[in-house]
């Protein structure tokens, strides 16, 4: 309903594995961290408080650029369907500086045996949608969605 | 909790009425157009989907300054006890664009017959709190919370 096709982007995943176990790939930092950003970089300390204004925290380390902080707050979570956090926030609903500006709604549909995963991101224009697709949304969010996929299967 | 006196501002007032008559003035939108606002500006076409990820939205007339719509997206519900909303989002999670980016924590307290209410606008930086204080928090905001403690005690 909140999505909106012209300021906002969206992928698809078919993964083998139920959406249970993708959920816990979602929301345990010992295995976010094993597939949130697209190798080569590294996400590290990892927090996550899982309720509607808790905080979402991690560090990357990103070759070249260094370390790179984030602060997240979560909106919405539905066990094993939905996940919704915004980098607009950290914890305690507390307005973040420096942020991109996006949310993420995060979805989990069962398909068979396994999993149709939906990620999006919610942006505040069309300016800031087309600068987020330049950056490499589709091939970023993909690699990260491909490596959730492959560990879900492993686990 | 998430207050941090760097960045963010916050008053009080003692109100006679009772705590569930002040979330009334909170949450219905032709009680919340009577005071939201400061006179002379007028809050009209005020929406309020008081649940979280829910919009809030109205629209400001501000003589010599035309007409401000204003969008926001609840955050947290606690009913006859705290409200939290930010303009960061609209309905739906949405990202804002041109928003000032705030968040509004808004606790009623109950004091003998009446209402201790605590009104606090959480920012991402210093400079964005010295703005907000430069720009009439404390004027805003404080004439807006006696309209709200008077209608209140006119219901």
């Amino acid at each position: 309903m909140s999505f909106d096709p012209a300021t906002d982007l969206e992928l698809t995943r078919r993964f083998a594995a139920a959406p249970a176990t993708v959920w816990r790939c979602l929301t345990e930092p010992a295995l976010i961290e094993r597939w949130f950003a697209p190798r080569p970089v590294v996400t590290r300390d990892v927090s996550l408080d899982l309720r509607p204004g808790g905080s979402f925290r991690s560090v990357m380390d990103v070759p070249g650029h260094g370390e790179m902080p984030g602060h997240g707050c979560v909106l919405e979570v539905d066990p094993g369907r939905r996940l919704v956090w915004t980098d607009l926030m950290r914890g305690g609903w507390h307005p973040n500086a420096g942020s991109f500006g996006f949310t993420a709604v995060l979805t989990l549909e069962p398909e068979g045996e396994g999993t149709l995963y939906r990620a999006q991101a919610l942006h505040r224009s069309q300016e800031q949608r087309a600068g987020h697709e330049k950056m490499g949304f589709h091939e970023g969010w993909g690699a990260a969605a491909d490596q959730l996929g492959e560990l879900a299967a492993s686990l």
